[in-house]
């Protein structure tokens, strides 16, 4: 989640609904009933895409992004820059574009071109913000499957995501009976942890204290930068872990020039880094749609389906599933996917569990590549 | 740390450096020279004691605090009202007031009787606020070592703290050659990490950027409340452990009546819990001062005297020492009390290190007690 592409597209325009000219999408059905009540019109789901569909339409791989990301998983000839997956997603890759049709979305409540609470409301004319209707995993998991129906596959070879993708990846599962022969759910979560709300709970005072915010009618050019700088720096802690920080920064000092200049200015090598991640997302990210899509992660709970984990997806009709936890992982603890991995076993499905003894947190599937290449080039291999 | 006492004075008089009637107070020496430099003229420690010192003045137990406590640790003819180690301190309990004279001091840079950048600096008649010299963690060690003193006290029969007043323990013995007899440092640090860096940077950012802290010169009636609020919340999660928080809080909702007035008001229990804990730290707490102690917390490094750990201990004169860990604390992480341990141990001094299986996290001293009990009564009557 740390990593945000320096998306070519201004914000606001992104935040306004002007669709970018090169980022398809598709119309969700309209009106659009969302999982806890209220309907959106004319909404869209964005999506990029690599690979070729085959003719029976049977070699889809959908696949749902983190709380911030965009649907640019890897360059393509919409966009040439490197997505957030560039290293797992071409010709050859774990994710083999030769033999898949990749269908990435950008979630329903995000900025990337999918609706969202800084769309246009057709109603008003005007943005939504906080009008729009709350946002659920499921309503971003129904956005994936739509998305595949609009493009005429009726069923996805694959359904995969990480940390908030693998929270939807679940409830894909659920919602969707044989919507996915395959799923891979990576540093997901079937129900928040008190601990990961309180965190995000935070976050988002820290966007709703900040003066700019204005109860949500935030101007374009003056966003509640300071809050969401702080949000960002906090998730940021979260998305890695204390060991990895030990070696990559221990007790650096930050460059002399910085120091000093406030008796609480940044000292330190680690206070940068937070500096520079909050900087990319800022520029990037709308903050209403970042409110929106953070409680939507709270409030999941994949028992709500059926009263147990295993309730829920025992109608999946998935053939196999990969679930992988990183050892390292402080914000969704690896106990929360193995016991995603047990509720699918105990749902008939023959699932692989990986513990991954990576450094990098929740983060690892971004940066350790060599173990996530392995294990998803191994499941989609066999 | 989670624990702060309601404060009878009101913290607008504490931090006005009006001392309390009932709470006694030591002079520092005039000038009181700080270890990075600056000075403070008619600098004073506050301090609460219980027992009664021996003739031979050799049984004093000198107790550091954490970074919000005040030094009212346990109920005292001074104040009655329960105190933040009231189950540790008193006849026939772990730290027994029939056996030892207990002296606990506010830390130098705190609100709560110490001077620190609430007081009134003499040579303004202002408020010190950003004007305080920097404050390091050898200076909180020598308020207490100068506390002593003060009290005609060469000697302490043992010097103990928990969280910060562990750190300040091991900076207390690179200091002050046979200062104790016994150390006892419990969740400290000798040098903090990366990540706490982190955490405490995000903390003291959501206090610079509230409206209200109006670079450091805020009214009294109008704190950077939201600011220290989010910190403390932030606070109140790292204190504690995610283990915890699930058998504790789980997912279960917030009482009904609180239900839903704004998109983003408190759902689950948990949000519930972090509100009461923020609320009760902005009452009482300075926020110059928390950003002071919190700066120093980051700074401290005890390698810095004489090239490492076990160096900056070799010439303590400990007898013995105990040092504490908890299994379950993110933000003082078991292993950094192993290091102290170790370079005790390096340094020759007898020492026994305790892994504590508590799961209340940073802050298990303040919650379990029957372990904390047992192994601190069992290495004072060793």
């Amino acid at each position: 989640m740390a990593q945000i592409r320096k998306f070519k597209v201004q914000p606001r325009d992104a935040a306004a609904g002007v669709e970018p000219a090169r980022t398809p999408s598709i119309a969700l059905p309209d009106p659009f009933t969302l999982h806890n009540g209220g309907t959106l019109r004319g909404a869209r789901i964005a999506y990029e895409s690599w690979g070729q569909l085959n003719s029976a339409r049977s070699n889809a791989l959908l696949l749902f992004t983190g709380l911030s990301p965009s649907a640019h998983a890897a360059s393509n000839e919409y966009d040439p820059s490197p997505g957030w997956w560039q290293k797992m997603i071409g010709p050859a890759l774990a994710i083999d574009t030769t033999r898949y049709f990749v269908v990435c979305v950008n979630s329903l409540g995000s900025c990337f071109g999918s609706t969202g609470p800084a769309s246009i409301d057709p109603h008003t004319g005007q943005r939504y913000r906080l009008n729009f209707p709350e946002i659920a995993v499921e309503d971003i998991a129904r956005g994936g499957y739509e998305t595949l129906r609009a493009l005429g596959i009726e069923q996805a070879a694959v359904v995969a995501g990480a940390s908030l993708g693998g929270m939807v990846v679940t409830a894909f599962a659920a919602l969707f009976p044989q919507g996915a022969r395959r799923l891979i759910s990576i540093s997901g979560s079937a129900a928040a942890s008190p601990y990961a709300i309180a965190l995000r709970s935070v976050q988002r005072e820290a966007v709703l204290h900040d003066p700019d915010w204005q109860g949500g009618n935030y101007l374009p050019e003056q966003p509640p930068r300071n809050g969401m700088r702080l949000a960002r720096k906090l998730g940021t802690i979260t998305y890695r872990s204390a060991a990895e920080w030990r070696q990559r920064f221990g007790r650096q000092p930050i460059a002399a020039n910085a120091l000093r200049a406030s008796p609480f200015a940044p000292r330190f090598a680690v206070e940068g880094y937070l500096e520079a991640q909050a900087e990319k997302f800022v520029r990037v990210f709308d903050p209403n749609c970042y409110l929106y899509l953070s409680r939507a992660m709270d409030c999941f709970n994949l028992a709500d389906h059926g009263g147990s984990f295993a309730a829920a997806l025992a109608g999946s009709g998935a053939e196999r599933v990969l679930v992988v936890g990183v050892e390292s992982d402080a914000l969704f603890p690896i106990h929360e996917q193995a016991a995603i991995a047990e509720a699918f076993e105990q749902s008939g499905v023959r699932t692989r569990f990986v513990r991954m003894p990576s450094l990098e947190g929740h983060d690892a599937f971004l940066v350790d590549f060599p173990r996530f290449d392995t294990e998803i080039r191994a499941f989609l291999a066999d």
